[in-house]
């Protein structure tokens, strides 16, 4: 049975103040009904068994993704010392999985994505794992909507395997995120992907990769796992290089396929994005709460423990919570890492 | 020594959700720092002493105003049953002023106004009280700033007395709330001005002038308060007509004097008002509590128990309270009666 890897490490400032350094993105519900690190655990089965499901994450979240996961086993949510990007957190995770079965593959998905067609996802998956092991590494990439300039894109090659309405090509190159023009360019073209962060190796495929290209995470990490302490896990940390795996090692590897699918991605990065996933009443208002309006429109209400009423507003979003409450212009809602940079500069700790 | 009596009836609906069907705009501490009542009351002295301060208010407001002003002879709070409008709340005071000093004079304020100059308001009020013994009634009026709609204008004769920097004229009539383009007239002419609802009469002269103009209420207050039970006094309001002093007394008497007088006169009607006497940052920002800010402007930002952070919202009214947040353009601050009516039309009585 293959392995799932979820990568869980980020706080998702961009979501304060309801995501907070102690209670991050991961953990909050979105438009679930439940903490969105469990929906994607859960989405995962039955392909990928719940003993076959590693949470890769920050020390600080671990107890509490371990609390909202009752049944996931203990030991499946890996502690990060601290953050040290996405090529050390893989690495961690390939490490345990290729120590019980180095043949077999594994899949990485990111902890905090909203996938509105599981079902979709689920075929994409499948039809992937196989691959992995006949090529190097499987990404499966999302057929872009409009020109992203946040996201990194996989330019397709040739086709190379048609099956159940998919098709698997081999990727010409990765690019970094691009300006508008040029990602313009790649949505007419329709050979650009959007790079989802989700990806299948076979373990001891990837662990090769690593040697090969990042040899000092790869000799770190093996100590560290053979003496299996925490301080040498955090020894391992400090002397790793800070470096994203598709830099690191997708980009420098040969024989990478792409499976384009389309299933509802959604990276749900700021309020405006979750916004967008919310149902909307006729005036284009979501909200959580109870809630009274007059002449309030496109608007993102959360006051989930008070009756919010709003009055002439347009396109704005609040955010209510015990101790801060956010108001901003929808299409500012990038700038909240600015804020919270404001509230850092100035030593307001409690609230970040 | 005069007395004063201070209308306290009101909730003040326009400045929810601070102001409450319990909690109402009196009780409020506005820009001050205790409840406006008790700012108003203190201002009197020492020209009316506590003792000669009379409250009319509705019957769930007594103890909470006897509770911010601990030094007011508790009975000196008149309860009323239920709104019966000004003219039965000042009779109900000029019954008890009466009984003590039938020929000293009285002050009639509202409960719930700004004054940013009181030693200016003290003097127009010593100017008044001696001109109220030789005519009929004294009304203060206030020099119009801007052609406001929402108040009663008083249009003045000619002049009757000079003194101390102030002129006392005769009345030649009293206007009800005019239209836009009658109200700039008015501010033109330089002869009307704004009925603040500040005016002195002699005790005697004014139960005189109900017994005329307003018989049953005269004749039912007079019964009531020989009895002297609160059963009495229901009984006796649930007769009387719901009509205003002006309209039932202060238009119908002759004699009428005004004497007009700037003394930083506010009627601090909502949010705009109340917004508009705060000090504000350099972007024209006024805040309750502490915050954090990024391009907002021109914004009242009252979240006394929280972090309020605000991202590029303009022209904003945010009022946090434990059960309702208040989100509104600033130039509809009037329309917050508008979701009242929604709340109560719907059922949701708890947060009224």
């Amino acid at each position: 049975m293959p392995y799932a890897v979820i990568m869980a490490g980020g706080a998702g400032t961009r979501l304060w103040p309801a995501a907070r350094r102690d209670n991050p993105k991961q953990l909050q519900r979105l438009i679930y009904e439940e903490p969105i690190v469990a929906v994607t655990v859960r989405r995962l089965q039955p392909t990928f068994p719940l003993d076959h499901c590693y949470i890769v994450t920050a020390a600080r979240y671990a107890d509490p993704i371990r609390s909202v996961l009752p049944e996931l086993p203990p030991e499946n949510v890996i502690s990060e010392p601290f953050g040290r990007n996405t090529a050390a957190a893989i690495a961690l995770a390939a490490f345990r999985i290729a120590a019980r079965e180095p043949e077999e593959v594994f899949a990485v998905f990111p902890a905090d994505h909203v996938v509105l067609h599981p079902d979709k996802l689920q075929h994409a998956v499948n039809f992937s794992l196989p691959l992995a092991r006949a090529h190097t590494v499987v990404d499966i990439g999302v057929p872009p909507t409009h020109p992203e300039t946040g996201y990194g894109y996989i330019e397709l090659g040739k086709p190379i395997e048609d099956r159940d309405g998919l098709t698997a090509y081999s990727v010409r190159r990765f690019v970094e995120k691009p300006d508008l023009a040029t990602a313009q360019g790649y949505l007419q073209t329709g050979h650009y992907m959007w790079n989802s962060g989700m990806f299948v190796w076979q373990a001891a495929t990837f662990l090769n990769a690593l040697r090969e290209h990042l040899p000092e995470t790869f000799r770190a990490l093996t100590d560290a796992e053979a003496i299996g302490t925490e301080d040498a896990l955090q020894s391992a940390y400090a002397a790793i290089p800070d470096i994203s795996v598709d830099y690191a090692i997708m980009e420098r590897v040969s024989d990478v396929v792409a499976v384009p699918a389309e299933f509802g991605w959604r990276d749900v990065g700021d309020w405006n994005a979750l916004y967008e996933l919310m149902p909307h009443d006729e005036a284009g208002n979501a909200y959580e709460g109870t809630h009274v309006t007059l002449d309030a429109s496109g608007s993102l209400l959360l006051a989930p423990n008070k009756l919010i009423a709003a009055i002439g507003v347009e396109d704005l979003v609040v955010v209510d919570t015990p101790d801060v409450l956010l108001v901003m212009r929808r299409d500012r809602a990038q700038d909240v890492k600015k804020i919270l940079d404001k509230l850092k500069e100035r030593g307001d700790d409690a609230v970040l």
